[in-house]
């Protein structure tokens, strides 16, 4: 199998200024075309520190991916380490990376200083894949065998995350074409509602038959639900491809009430997918969730097609007020009640006059309520053109992650509502 | 100069599953004592990778701190490990240890398994800091200068954060007790509005004249503004501390406009305890940061003495109909203007009561408005007892960075407002 290290060179991560997420979605990316990675590092913008790092990581894995340390105040560290560890110490203009330089400055009305120009010259000898989003280049250094005892390859990014996460697939390919690794196909499956631990009970049966060709991995994220791949290698594209439905089906026999996406996507983006182009429209009432769950919505581009707005009615008087929540209900069923979860859900509708709403009232905090509702309780009202449904989901977490939970519950929930109205049409 | 190493183990981070989070916060912690991060790694639940890393990364460093390989199901391969570079290869209980794990698994309501029980077991010879936050114990191990060529500690984290987090503190304290370490004093200033390289130029003069004992360090943030690190070591605690509270003013008098605390804290956090206990309350009208605002103020625990409601009005009926923006103002000015931003504020203000209200109306995404205004632009309006304000904010990042830069610019408008009333009461 072909083995991978990660690397990420400058002192603000060392110092803790930021945290790296680059190096996951690398290890992400590298899995998916069936590449292993052996070891994450970071190390610090030191000439001694990235040759003895390097040399170290290429002695024992086929692909070592950097980033960082190639901004324009700091890449002479990195390119002189770079250069020396590759046995060239000149210099060379890349015209391609040039043209890209002095478009992006100009593009943002900035004079090109020397400092600029720095950044498209490259260690000689290098290969370079134009960086299409900043103005650092992505350099490739081919090592022949004799040099670590096995052929090896250096692929050096920028840092900026975009930067480094968009450049991701043409450095993919050029690995896809340098080493002979197995193709690799899968599908992603997103579930929501069901724990890991429980999930992987349920569906035990159907994992143990898998053809041994497959692989299932788990990726589980509180907001997003867990996330099954699938993938199969060795076989050929057809057979692959015919193979993954076969089996997509038996689970979606066993688990399909949980899997709202067959596609790497969000329970917000699901909801948006599927009001689209429809004419139908969303607002929603938050309570406890103070807004979260409009966040979400609205994080996807193209949503203003269909959310009209929401409203967050942390006191009672805005319940009352704002949203038409009766009095005695809220006295006589508490705040948080399946009743005020409804009234809510149907207020806001009302209020906005959209085709669906959803609503959240809840303890976010370890506190419970007079009612006898612990800390961590929510109730989810979600209403439509065919009435309106609740439901209480109950969570141990802390405040933060608690609203967290209560968010993409109510998104699962709504989704559902929509779902099942699309079905029945 | 002390020196470390920081290490995480553990498959979930190799394949992507989970960014590393907690090696970010333990820099910070090491940093605040004066210990350099020389690196940080992350590799396999593997015994040769944890035995070939560990050995590397003692040798070159005065401290190891790993995190992970701790679990129920896995601690056999990390222990063993540890074990058998400490040269210890028989496993003893620890009565301490034990006893919070029987403690932990009765609370939860759960049986003492046997695999429950070998969490307690740990290397003979080690030192053990009993886990106050879970099951799996901090185990340290002292090697003599014969074995790595200098004295070296290694400290062995679970890989829960908020267990290897909670912990730090008590590894801290060790670290000090067994390093020759000068003590580090110092105070977090939190800025807003200022971008990194304008700030330090603007703080150029007295940077360059600091004693020779004080460093600064920049720790910028999106969400939370530029927060500035001064510290000091080498004199006596008194004197520390005098010199620090002399340059802070010195300070304040060259920024004080764009400080908004001098402890470590957020935007919404500020604003919780600049209202908390004085009977003001907040409301906010939403529409390009999508009820964002809202979450954040939420976010904050006690939010809900001062936190009334917000109504994000994304489709224009809501900006009419709930909020009461009259619809000549949104003809003949536009959404994304003076006049709507004060309306939507003065609106929510009226809807809900509140004492102060702040409103947003912009343009995320990357595409402008008829009246000329381009993508990343944002009307911020405050209202209070005093009257209503307007600030108009241009950013150009891509819609989910615009909606964090428009939020956190509005809360720091807020924040003026109501620092400014307090002041003038």
């Amino acid at each position: 199998m072909i083995t991978s290290s990660i690397c990420t060179i400058g002192d603000e991560i060392l110092i803790g200024q930021i945290v790296d997420t680059n190096s996951s979605r690398i290890a992400q990316e590298l899995g998916n075309i069936g590449v292993a990675v052996k070891e994450m590092r970071s190390i610090a913008d030191d000439h001694n520190d990235i040759i003895t790092s390097l040399t170290d990581a290429l002695s024992t894995c086929d692909v070592v991916i950097t980033t960082g340390g190639l901004g324009p105040t700091k890449d002479d560290i990195t390119k002189a380490a770079l250069g020396e560890l590759f046995g060239s110490k000149r210099m060379v203009e890349h015209p391609g990376q040039m043209s890209k330089v002095i478009e992006k400055l100009h593009s943002r009305g900035l004079d090109i200083l020397d400092i600029n120009k720095l950044q498209a010259m490259v260690p000689e000898g290098c290969e370079v894949l134009v960086n299409q989003f900043g103005t650092a280049p992505v350099m490739i250094f081919n090592f022949g065998a004799e040099r670590f005892g096995h052929p090896a390859t250096l692929y050096a990014l920028p840092g900026v995350p975009h930067e480094a996460i968009g450049m991701l697939p043409y450095v993919m390919e050029d690995i896809k074409q340098k080493t002979s690794l197995e193709e690799v196909r899968y599908r992603t499956i997103m579930t929501f509602g069901m724990a890991e631990s429980a999930l992987s009970k349920k569906i035990e049966d159907w994992e143990d038959s898998l053809p041994e060709s497959m692989h299932l991995a788990y990726l589980p994220n509180t907001l997003t639900g867990v996330r099954l791949r699938l993938s199969v290698k060795g076989m050929n594209p057809e057979d692959d491809e015919k193979a993954l439905d076969t089996e997509i089906e038996k689970l979606k026999a066993i688990i399909g009430d949980i899997i709202y996406s067959e596609q790497d996507d969000t329970l917000e983006g699901t909801i948006g997918r599927m009001l689209r182009g429809t004419g139908k429209t969303l607002s929603c009432a938050e309570s406890c969730t103070g807004g979260e769950i409009a966040h979400l919505i609205t994080t996807v581009s193209g949503s203003s097609e269909y959310f009209l707005g929401s409203v967050t009615s942390y006191a009672v008087s805005v319940k009352e007020n704002v949203l038409g929540v009766p009095d005695e209900v809220i006295k006589e069923y508490g705040l948080v009640s399946s009743q005020v979860a409804s009234a809510m859900a149907e207020g806001v509708r009302k209020l906005t006059g959209s085709t669906y709403a959803v609503a959240t009232t809840g303890l976010a905090g370890k506190e419970g309520d007079e009612f006898g509702n612990p800390g961590g309780t929510v109730w989810i009202g979600v209403t439509g053109p065919k009435g309106t449904k609740t439901i209480k989901k109950q969570y141990k977490n802390d405040r933060i992650r608690n609203i967290e939970r209560f968010a993409a519950s109510a998104l699962d929930f709504l989704r559902q509502m929509i779902d099942s109205d699309t079905k029945s049409c």
